[in-house]
This record gives C-alpha cells, structure tokens and sequence, in this order.
C-alpha cells in the first residue's frame, strides 16, 4: 500500500529531464517521461551551486567513508535515516605485476566485490530504498539478472522494506540463495530477463510496488555515480588516463561518467578519464551502436557473464553519451576472454571477480593488444562484482584441486605429475 | 628453497613465549617449544614501552584504515612493502532491529566478510605471507577447512609467493574453487582435517615451504589480533559489555582477546568486554575444557560449520586463557541453531554469514535465553566470512524461490500460495 510521504524533497535536485526529448519534471515519484514512453528515461539535474558551497563548509576529506559522504550529490531526502550498511569507498589497489603481464604502465583494480552483498549494486539499490522510504513505500521490486537483486533484497533486510525480486530462470543458484536469505520474496519468471522485467513493471502497477529496476527508475543511476565520485576523489592528483567499466544495461557506465564529470564540474578534478565500456561478444548490442552511430537494434544473447547478458539495454543512450563525452572507447571480448581475464585477475591481481566483474579486464587486454589503450597510459578497472557470486564458472577458470592420500610418498606422486 | 633474509627483524619483538612452560625464545623462524613439542604454541610478547612512545608520535587516527595502522603491534619488519590488498578495518553495523528481535539493549556486527577474500582469516595470511617472506622463502604452505586457505591463496598472489594449500575432503567447493583461481596447488587430503595438518606439516619440512598453520606458527595469531584492536578504536567510549565469537581452533578468539588486552594496557580503552566463545555442538572440544576445567579430550566433529570443526584444536589453551582473563564463558549450539542464525543474522541484521560465521550470533541467543547474557548489556558479534562460502548451508536455511510464468495471473496466484 501506498501512504503518504511525510518526508521534505531534496532540495539539492532541480528537474528530472528526458534524455530523448529534453522535457522537464519536477521532482517526483515518476518514472520514465510521458511523451517518449519507455525509452524516455528522465536524468537528474542538480544545482551545484548550492552544492559547492555546502561542501565549502564541510569539506570531503572530513566524512565517513561510505557513498553517504556525497549527500549533496544524490537525489534523497535529508530527513531521511541512511541504512547502517555502509556501502561504497571501495579499496583501489594498485596492480604492478598485473600492469608489467599486460605490459602497460599502470593497472589500479576497484574491487566493487568489497560491498556488503559482494556487488557494485548495492551502491543503486542503497538510493532504491531510501527513494522508496521517502515515497511512502512499504515494498520493493526489481527484476534483475542477480547482483541488482541480491543487494536491494540485503539493503532492503536493512531498512525494513519488504522486497520482491524477479529473476529469469538463467540466475545462477548463489545469487538466488543470497537473496532468499536476505528475505525477499523470489518470482522465478520461467523466460529471458526480458519478460522478468515486464512483469516486475507490471506488478509494480497492480500492487502498488515500488520499482527499483534501474531501467527506469531515475534515481537509481545517481547512486552508481558514486563510484565515479570516489574515484576522483581517492585518486586526486593521479587520475588514470582510463577508467575500464564492463557494461550490460548502460546504467554503470553512465552513472561512472556523470560521477566523474559532476567532479570536474565541482573542481576536484582537471579532466575526466577515458571510459572504455566492455560487452560480451554474445550480448553487444550497446558496442554496435557505438560503433554505427545508429539506434540500438536489440538481440539475443549468449554469454556466461549474466550479469551483463542483456539483450535489451536501456540506458544506451546514456552509456553512449557519457563514453563519447570522455572521447571513450567501447569493446566486445569473448567469453574465453572472459574465463581468462578471471585466472589473470585472481591469480596475479589478487581480486576474484564475477565473468562480468572482469570483463573489463578482458576488455583492457584486448584493448592494450589492438592500440585502441597506449602502453604508456594507466587505467582504473571496475572490479563490480564478487566471483564467489558464480562458482560454476569461475570452476571453468580455475583448473583443478590434485587428489592425495595421507602420505608423502603420494604427495610426491602428485607433485610431480602436477604442471601449474 | 630457503634463502638467507635481507630483513632486519621487527624491533618490537622481545621474545616468544611457550604459552606451556614459559621458556623464552629469542624472535626468529620457529614454530613450537623445542621442550614441549606440538602443543607448546609460543606467544609473541612486545616492548610496550617503545610502542606507546611511537604511537604518541603517530596518532592512530591518521592511519591508513586497514591492519597495517598497526604496525608497532605487529611482528613483521619494518622494512618490507606491506601487501596492497588491503584487509580489516572492517565495519562495524548496529543492527537495533535484530536487538529488538533477541529482546536486548544493543547488538553490533562486525562484518569480517567483508576482508579481501571474504573472511576473517585474511588478517592471519597477511601477517603469514610477510613473515615468509622476511624469513626468505618463495613457497608458503598451509592446511585448512577453507578460509584460512583462500586468504593464504589471495595474499600469495597479492605478494607473489607460490602457494601449496592441503584441504580435507569435505572443504566445500566454493572455498576449493576461490583458492584454485588465485593460482594455489591445491592437495585435497583423502582423509580428515587432522590428517590434512600432519600432511601440510611433513611437507613444509621435507620442501622448505613456509607453514602458515595458525595451529603452530607464532606469528599467525598476531594478525587475528587486529580485530581486537579494531573493536577497541573504533568502539572507543562505546564499548559492548561482550563480544561473542566463533571457536574452533581457538586462535580467532584468542588473538581478539590479547588485541583487547593489549589496548588497554596501551591505554585506549578502560575495559575489556567479557568474550563468549562458541562451538558448534558437534565440535565442542574446548567448551568441555572450558567447563571441566581438565585438558583438552580430542573429539570426533559433525556439524555443517566445517570453519569451525576442529577436533583436535591446537590453541585451546590460549583459548580459554583470554576468556578467563576477560571473565568470559563458552557455549555451545546446535547445527539448526546454526541455521536459523544464518536466517536471523541475514534477514533482520542485513548480514550474510557462512555458518561459522554466524554461530556466534547462535551462541548470543541461547545465552540471553539461558540468562548468562543481560537482557540490558550489549555485544558485538564478529561475522568471520561470508555466506557466499558456502551456498549448500545457505540453500538449507533460506527457502525457495516461487516459480512463475511470465503473467499476471500466474504471479498472483502464486504470490497468493506463498506464505512468507
């Protein structure tokens, strides 16, 4: 049921603007914009200069060290109690030995697998839910491929919201487990992740759910862009030439390259990094485009990141602007790739990420071999999700345990006809 | 092969200590007393003296927020390069819901899931990788039930040591599979945990591999220790009356106890909290002890807490030592505590624990139940991995998904089926 909001708007947020067709909205509960229907997704606009002169007066460097910290930058209600999960402020390590393998000057990993439910999403679905508190909603709903999932039903067992999660059939078993646990009310829609999109949006509707599919919802963007905010502040000073992002939906990259661009507007940075966005080669829909310049034709998908196995994209349009508005790049790798760039990453950058957790670092590689990355120029790799979230794949990648008995005299057997 | 170390040793170090007889052994490579054997586990003991004068001249506060804040307190040289994996400094989350729950004042989660490779033991490998490296080697052994062997798999490759890692039959596969893709030769034993150790050990002795057994290194203990000294800084002025932990080993619990201890003594906190160990039922050799007050009887173990199924624990002294000193007490649960913990702590506390990991937040509720623990204290349970380890235990615990097509009226049909 729907109650009342007894909650102020936040007053940093100015509109909400179409992306296609540049209407206006004041802020609201809306979705996507009533002229351009579904594809019309709404950006939120903000007024810096009031944003600029709170973070005057309290400066960054003084806050806690979670996305919270950039209040004045996200779309939520002051009045509002932020979730004692802190997620965000990820660690970026700096990766030598995986730079000199790649042969390249620098290879600093945000390891988005650090958030509490093990994803880059928990950064949206922390917004999701305040959004939907402020809203006035008791429940929540997403359809989602996994990680969108697992953390709106973790950030939800936080807040109090009810959650209902939508997943197609594909959802690997971890992730469907992680969310059970957390107590949301799993839909396993028998179909692709289009049709579990459909009927979340559909459910929203009829039960008077909140919806918190990315897609759509406008706010949910603005809290992905704190990745982007984090990294120009952690790596103030020492930006890398290139900030690698796998992409699926459209909505990380977008959310990253406002981040950063938000940054460059504030002052904490000069320039904003080139984006490089990665697709699978079986889910590239996002890459063609880029490459004709004309609209996204959707199309089937096979890969075994799921997490980018998107066949529909919404946030094409955004993922697309933001990469050209850093003079980006975009790429499509193989699932071998794929498998290989979750040995290389692990093995000797020390971070086990998810297939799409390391398709950028398959996108990075590939890049590097092509020219499209210089072998003088650095690059920040988005790690976005943990790859304990896919076992069964990472069981491709990884080889395999050698089987000895109790003694020494097997062990040595065992090493011996062992080649690592 | 064992080369010769170009590392001054840490200057902080006075002496080990067997924890048996008290013979003093200047710092260097051991392991146990030479007098006492197996079980004469030596103690790290320090300068405080020098220490408190050189964290006057480097406040805390300013540090870096990850282990290596401790520097002084810890049993590494000073001359080499700490591992860019950052691990510990890991949050704290009041979870007033779950209080309410267990119908107490307060109850804080620290969330060690969160570490690098997913769990507590990260603290112990970080420290482990470090000392085989000042000690001169390039391999670095360990046996485990899991965890301590993917943090020993991760830190391996963040330092670039060769790992040898010797798991029982039962490690889950998912711990298996996360110490496969981090590049460690992994020996499945045929053959139980204690059988795995006695491997590890011949090994480490027959190839010059380092051991990173926690069981019989020194040193190993002193990393567990961090979160002790976490809990006190970043609990300063608001300390819990308890802080509940899993047992197996013994070392979790009493590295947090000596890194209590030796806040107060350096005067950061006024107080120690009384600690509440507790075993799994099927694995509660040092409950016994700890109630008999006799030695420890090794035991047969059943429980589906494989983190923590030691029967035959080596630091069971050690153990109960910091319980006692803290005025402590021990528990223990059943595996369908277990369960519903990994439910209560995931769905009303918001964090996702692998059995081990939540056992603690079992044994708290039994102890309000039973009275040992006030209705009107507060305590902090560690969360010492991630859920994700170990998806078989959860998929008991969480529930099922709700099949669906992809229409209205079979969702509501099947939202009307459900009770949650």
């Amino acid at each position: 049921m729907i109650a009342l909001t007894k909650y102020a708007p936040p007053v940093q947020v100015t509109r909400l603007k179409c992306e296609i067709c540049g209407a206006s909205y004041p802020h609201g509960n809306l979705y996507t914009c009533s002229s351009c229907g579904d594809e019309g997704i709404l950006d939120v606009e903000y007024d810096y200069e009031r944003i600029a002169s709170a973070l005057s007066k309290s400066p960054l460097q003084d806050r806690d060290q979670n996305i919270w910290r950039y209040n004045e930058l996200l779309p939520v209600s002051a009045d509002i109690a932020r979730p004692r999960l802190f997620v965000g402020w990820t660690p970026i390590y700096d990766a030598p030995r995986l730079a000199k393998y790649f042969g390249i000057k620098q290879i600093l990993l945000k390891d988005d697998g650090r958030n509490p439910t093990n994803s880059f999403k928990d950064r949206a679905s922390s917004v999701g839910v305040l959004k939907a508190i402020e809203f006035g909603f008791g429940e929540i709903a997403c359809a989602s491929t996994g990680n969108a999932a697992s953390s709106l039903a973790g950030l939800s067992a936080a807040t109090g919201l009810k959650s209902y999660i939508f997943v197609p059939e594909r959802a690997p078993e971890p992730k469907v487990t992680q969310l059970l646990i957390f107590g949301a009310t799993v839909l396993r829609v028998l179909g692709t992740y289009e049709q579990a999109f459909e009927l979340c949006k559909a459910a929203c509707e009829k039960y008077g759910w909140y919806n918190r599919n990315s897609g759509v919802n406008p706010f949910l963007v603005e809290g992905k862009k704190t990745a982007g905010l984090e990294i120009a502040e952690q790596l103030n000073g020492n930006l890398p030439d290139w900030v690698v992002v796998s992409v699926g939906d459209g909505c990380t990259i977008s959310g990253i390259g406002k981040g950063l661009q938000e940054m460059k507007r504030l002052g904490f940075i000069d320039r904003v990094p080139r984006l490089l966005g990665v697709q699978a080669e079986g889910a590239r829909p996002i890459v063609d485009a880029f490459m004709s310049g004309k609209d996204l034709a959707p199309s089937e998908t096979k890969t075994l990141a799921d997490s980018i196995a998107v066949g529909t994209p919404r946030n094409w349009r955004r993922a697309i602007k933001q990469i050209r508005l850093s003079s980006g790049e975009m790429i499509a790798v193989s699932d071998d790739e794929i498998l290989e760039a979750m040995r290389t990453t692990a093995r000797i950058g020390a971070v086990f990420g998810e297939p799409a957790g390391v398709t950028g670092v398959a996108g990075l590689k590939k890049a590097i071999e092509s020219g499209v990355i210089n072998r003088n120029e650095s690059v920040l790799c988005v790690i976005t999700g943990n790859g304990l979230k896919d076992i069964q794949s990472a069981k491709q990648a990884a080889g395999q345990a050698l089987d000895v008995n109790p003694s020494l005299a097997d062990l040595a057997t065992a090493l011996s006809n062992h080649v690592n």
